[in-house]
């Protein structure tokens, strides 16, 4: 399986057939540079997606949720997605929820389809006036390009990952191509966001295409799970944006019977490559987290359940001490240890408790491991990567979770109290 | 009734009859300094303490738990409480337990009392090996300071403040005086910490004395509704320390009948002046928070329980966008907006929901106010103190809460990351 991160040349990325790309610069904000893409899929599409779960999730993510309904209820296809980058249209009230039904309207009129066809994201500041003007007089000419002969090649993909870009230092790309019952099956997706963690920027958006074909019914589940092996796992300092949204699309060009059940045997090879793809966008998110210096693993293993061991990774990935000692390359382990104390359940048993850095053991008993140095720390923390891994020590052969993070340096605070200015 | 913050002279402090200090410098760092206090307490002293929930709790938490149990039950006095800095006892397992109990030991041996009438409390760096031998060096010349004639005076309470600092600017000392039936009353307290948010340095500590003679069955409930109101609704960073611990000691030397019910209708001026000196001297704590610029109120309204209120106001004071944008002066307030929509639970109108900067609303009817500038924002975001008020309107007279803390600006990241070095 070839799966490529962040491509450097196009060679790098797999078009998916069934989606044209469009990308042009709509003047959202101030700059030069193209900031509103169109991606039009083929009658047939399927589309699936997860949505924020902020409370005040913004206009677009309204009008998706709506319009990802009315597409499974009546076995439609999602024909385009349109994507700004400088606005968020979010705290936007009810001209906000125009605005973004609005530009569903005049898309459907190019494409000829249905407005429940057309879903929209936006990304950028919360809270300012949105330009529909700007955005609208953009569609055309972004529907041109689509049908440009190059709208589907891989360059075009590349062009799209930097379009939705805002705060974002590296575009965001990944491909993946598996064969199933020897047909050539591709996944290849695009995310923006630099750590989900700038509510007023630097939302997080993914799409994913395939050429597989998939009943809605498989998809939606599936694209699910996957987004919480991925999307959902990573982390920079656990704010959820108001428009947060991952959109698969599943064009069914691939000529090969679709996937209509949870059991058909062939999904497992598909998740896997899924997985592969949306992994890969997550964590290139977390490796361009704002500032971010280290790109940080950490496992937790042996709790009573999943939750159970996510509650203390996430704890333990959104300490600000947890992140300025990494930050720091300081082996202040003792840091790590209160995160865990702080997350835990009432029933842990420190004396059961197990920490390692890496290869070095670090807590065996509750207490300081007799093997460890503040050598061996001091080494691993001076690693681009490391690894924390935890044993709750509350059940043998207990559930387990994986989170990613990054460190908390001077830059994320340079960023984020200088960013509007 | 007088309340004095941080007192600059030893006017602003009254001793409490019953209380004894001493502090020594035993060297528990490398430093030149006090950093062991005896507080010694008139036989008869009821005790009441508040402790982390942190289940990787240290040493002392551990042994206070058991012995303030055991007054309790036997009906007791505390006679003693000794404190370090330089050195948490937290993350030593089975050794670190027995030097708590091995502390409590010999000052019961010096008070000539049970060792279950002994607390100790311990702060500093989490997993080192802790130095007890230093520690019970210093006991003996603690004691004795605490019996010279300067041992009860208020530049006792000051150094004995200024003892138990670790990454502390100032020391933090409030003082409250009130009248009830005639008697006058005091209530003095110390505290250390730079915002519950150094575990392995800056654990909160908290120490108040009154010579009200109360009931543990009073006290102890009333002490903890006041750390709710005070200690445990200020924050920096959202971590809890392994060793968090508030004591209250009343010596009930005051001629006065006791509190003996929650019922007496002196409860409330005794509450109200005991609130007083906790919010002080919590509010001191953030004010001290790492690399603090501005101080900030945020105060939650409109929810259907505390605990909702409470939620969301913990959310916008953690939201690391939320703080970097108040140290910036930066009146990015969808950053406040989408830290509302992460806490608030599923129900919440966003229709319904309004909020106000001091006293320019910003938003109304789950827009922005039309009424808002960007100037008017700017106005109460350069200011050093600012009122964040926030209306969930899920409940019209509903609950509400307030809690405080700081921005998180460059020296935050600078003192975390650099500590240990």
């Amino acid at each position: 399986m070839a799966v490529c991160y962040t491509p450097s040349t196009v060679d790098d990325v797999f078009p998916v057939a069934g989606i044209r790309l469009g990308a042009v610069a709509a003047q959202i904000k101030n700059w030069q540079r193209n900031d509103v893409l169109m991606i039009e899929c083929a009658p047939g599409t399927t589309a699936a997606a997860v949505f924020t779960q902020n409370r005040f999730c913004a206009a677009p993510v309204l009008v998706d949720r709506e319009h990802l309904a009315w597409q499974h209820q009546h076995n439609k296809s999602l024909r385009a997605v349109v994507i700004n980058a400088g606005n968020a249209n979010a705290g936007t009230g009810a001209l906000g929820l125009e605005h973004a039904r609005r530009t569903c309207r005049e898309t459907a009129v190019l494409l000829k389809c249905a407005p429940e066809e057309v879903m929209v994201c936006s990304t950028g500041v919360i809270m300012g006036a949105f330009p529909i003007d700007k955005l609208l007089a953009g569609l055309p000419e972004a529907f041109r390009r689509c049908h440009e002969a190059s709208g589907t090649n891989a360059a075009a993909w590349l062009a799209a990952a930097q379009a939705i870009m805002t705060t974002d230092t590296v575009h965001k790309a990944a491909s993946a191509r598996v064969t199933i019952d020897g047909v050539p099956i591709t996944v290849t997706g695009i995310a923006k966001g630099a750590g989900m963690i700038h509510p007023n920027m630097a939302t997080m958006l993914g799409f994913i295409a395939t050429d597989m074909p998939i009943a809605a019914a498989v998809w939606q589940p599936l694209l699910r799970e996957v987004a919480d092996g991925s999307f959902n796992a990573v982390t920079v300092d656990g704010d959820t944006s108001t428009n947060d949204t991952l959109i698969g699309m599943a064009t069914g060009q691939a000529k090969i019977s679709p996937l209509t059940t949870l059991n058909d045997p062939r999904l497992s090879v598909f998740k896997k490559a899924l997985l592969d793809v949306a992994l890969h966008l997550a964590q290139a998110i977390v490796r361009d987290g704002e500032g971010a210096t280290k790109f940080i693993t950490i496992r937790v293993e042996g709790g009573r359940n999943v939750n159970e061991c996510r509650e203390v990774a996430l704890k333990v990935a959104h300490s600000p001490l947890v992140k300025t000692a990494f930050f720091a390359s300081d082996p202040n382990l003792g840091r790590i240890v209160c995160a865990i104390g702080n997350a835990a359940p009432p029933e842990l048993d420190v004396s059961r408790v197990r920490l390692w850095l890496d290869d070095v053991a670090v807590i065996v008993d509750g207490g300081p491991a007799p093997s460890y140095t503040e050598e061996a720390g001091q080494r691993v923390m001076n690693q681009p990567e490391i690894t924390v891994r935890i044993d709750l020590g509350m059940k043998t052969d207990g559930a387990s979770t994986t989170v990613w993070t990054c460190d908390l340096s001077h830059d994320y605070v340079s960023i984020n109290a200088d960013y509007r200015s």
